[in-house]
This record gives structure tokens, sequence and C-alpha cells, in this order.
């Protein structure tokens, strides 16, 4: 293990895409819902537009133009409109809730579960992650995540890549910066981590985007860790 | 079960005393450290007057007389005092610290964990505790504590039995108030907890004050379950 990673105490993890695999999930459960109610849709088409939605419903809320809002709700709001586009009728209100507390059961890529065990035996594990704590919550206890400490942006009301996030959980930690390192497969992620100080680890995540996506994996250079998955990053930190 | 337990999702627990038995880790760590520095304590009134600081401090807090003090700082204050108070001299400010930390590290009562882990297939299990989350977290790994969630009144910047605390776990987990049954050893933390519209159960913790203490164990007739400890609240509950 590098030197400057001797010190770190605690992993604060990206979750969806770094530790589950959304895609995979949602479109097993709409297939699902497909064959019940006897309506056709991609489902791969239907994750990726769902997914896609995230990103600019987060932004909103921190632009102002929406007082803040959790994530189940801008998943809910996204539902609704996908749903329309998709050409999805006559679904109940209480299939659309449960569709959309898909992202409450999402499964764990293989290494995740076996990773995190090993992980934990030395270090504090905590997500720091911009879904809701009720869903990291039921996402823990339907996905078997031993998780430390479920932290959430919603606690920080801001959502990553916003400072506030971070700072928060380095602060109820009671670390220096450079004592937590921040594990995600996405740039702007660590990056955000990175400019506070934090060490930081890129998991590779070919398929987060499907089997078609050409994803770059390219690690930037500023990481202090490049892992092809979390067992493989137990392995780097000599656990 | 009782009929009006039935929608119950989430159990919140109270920790010092409810879960973990401070006294006597306080009175084991304190030995240790005498023997190792050669001065007499009696540690058994050092852990009660410890104890017996904790209330005044955070109403102190409460009151607005100082500004937002985590537990560990309440804790460092009250023991600067008391090495002064019970003439304990000559301790390292690392020596202080580690003292401070024995929060950190408090053993559970023998059916803690056992409890806990058969309640945690049923219920998500939070912590509803005064102490800070480094304390809760530290104790969880520590103690082997399955908590599906840390939940601390740092998060709300209130102290219990200040209703905000509650609250704020309520809507953090997206539930009613009735589908919450907080669990303590403490008639004033079920009663503000009640007063909410929280279910609530009575833990039976006899040797909390210590073996000479007369402590008060009538349940209030508000609350819904009386256990004699976590396990027969396991029981109570279906579990």
């Amino acid at each position: 293990m590098k030197e400057a990673l001797e010190g770190v105490k605690a992993l604060a993890f990206d979750v969806f895409g770094t530790v589950v695999d959304y895609r995979t999930t949602i479109v097993a459960e709409g297939e699902r819902l497909g064959e019940a109610r006897r309506i056709e849709v991609d489902w791969a088409a239907f994750a990726d537009a769902w997914r896609g939605r995230y990103r600019p419903a987060m932004d909103q809320v921190m632009r102002g133009e929406l007082s803040w809002t959790n994530l189940d709700a801008l998943h809910r709001a996204a539902l609704d409109e996908l749903l329309a586009e998709f050409d999805v009728r006559g679904l109940s209100e209480r299939e659309k809730n449960h569709l959309n507390g898909v992202w409450h059961r999402l499964q764990p890529w293989g290494d995740s579960v076996p990773g995190l065990l090993r992980l934990k035996t030395r270090f504090v594990l905590a997500t720091l992650s911009n879904g809701n704590i009720r869903l990291l919550v039921d996402m823990a206890k339907n996905a078997g995540l031993p998780w430390d400490l479920v932290f959430s942006a919603e606690l920080a009301r801001a959502y990553k890549p916003d400072p506030r996030a971070y700072r928060m959980l380095q602060e109820l930690l009671m670390l220096g910066p450079n004592e937590i390192m921040m594990v995600a497969a996405h740039q702007n992620d660590l990056r955000a981590a990175q400019e506070l100080g934090f060490r930081t680890a890129f998991v590779m995540r070919p398929l987060e985007h499907g089997p078609q996506a050409v994803p770059d994996l390219t690690a930037d250079p500023f990481v202090d860790v490049v892992a092809t998955d979390l067992v493989d990053l137990a392995r780097q930190l000599g656990v």
C-alpha cells in the first residue's frame, strides 16, 4: 500500500453504479412487470432514460429552481414522465409506487458484498450517496450491504458533487480529509472529493451503462488507487 | 402481538443504558488505568459522577448557554472537571483522550446483540441517541451492534427529549409516527416519543446504575410493551 494511504480510516462509497447495478435490476423488474401486465417495453432503454433524468433533476434542486426534494421524489417525477413517453398505460398508483421502489431493491455487483465485508474489518464504511436515507437503508437490508454508517446528501441538503455533502460526512466522522477515501466509478465524484483533500479510489464498472456502452475507464492521473472491483480494492489496501 | 403494534416497521433505540452498560465498562477501564498508573480511584463513583454531568451539560446546550457541542466534547469537559475532583493527576493528554473514548467502547448488555439480530430480521433498527455519530459508529463496530441506521441527536442539533430529534428520524425513515417504536430504559425518552405518536417499549435495566441503586422499574401505563430485555422484546414482537 502506498504510504499516503496508511492514514486512511474510513471509506466513503458512491453507491449507484459503484456498488449496485441499477441497469440490470431495473430491466429485470421491468420485464417481470411487463409480462404480468402484458405490456411491451424496451426496459433497457427505459432504465437508461430514467437514469438520464437523474443529473438534470438534481441540478434543478441545486440551482434553487426546486426546493429540496429527495431522490425518491425526483425518481417518481421522472417515472411519471417516462411512463407517458414509453406509452405505458394503466398502471395503478400502487404499481407505480412499487416500480419507483426498484431503486430500493437494486442488486449489488458480484464483488460488492465480499469486498465490503473484507474492507469492513479495517475501515469504517460509509455511504456518500445522493440516494435518500430510506432508500439506502432499504437497499442495504435487501442486498446485505454491511455499512457502518448510512450517510446521504439528504442530510446536507446538497447533492454531490456539492462540497457540502462531502464536508458534512467528514465532520461527522471527526476525521481529517486525508483520512477518508472516496470510492466511486465516476470521475466527477472523485474530483470533488479530491479537491477537499480526500484520498480517492476509482472503481472500474465497464457494465454500468450496459453491454453496448463504451464507457471511459481511463482513470484521471489524480486518483490514488484504480481498482477493477471492490475485492481488488481490498487487496490493494492490504486487507 | 397487540394489534396496534402490527404496523410497526422500525425500532428506534436509546443506546446508553438501554443497549450498552456504561457503568461496568467505565469501571473496568478505569481500574485497568488505575493499576497501570498506580492511582487509587473509586471508579464506580467516578462513572456515576461522569454520567451525572450528562443531562446538565445537554441542558446547557439546549438552553442556548452553549453553542452546539457534541457529546464527545461534553464528556471531555466533564472528564477534566472530574479528574480534578477525584484528585487524579499526571495523566497525559493522550491518556485523557483515550479515557474519554471509553464511551466509544461501551460493552453491550448480554442480551443486546442476540436480541438485535433477531429484531433485525423483521424491523429497521435505528439508533436514536444523544451520542454523536462517530461515537455510535465506533461503538457499533467495537460491540458488533447490527444497526441498519446510525441516527443521532447530532443530526438534528437537538438533544433528546427535544421533539426535533425524534421527528427528524421519522422524516428520514418516511414513516408515520405509529410505524416507529421507541425502545428505551428511560421513561422521559419514551414519553417524548409517545407524545409524537410513536409506539413505545420500555426495557428494564435494573443494573444501569449499579447493584446498589434502587431504580424505578414501574413502567408508566402509557407504554405499549414492557420487556425484560431485548430478546424478550423480540419474543413479544413475534420475531
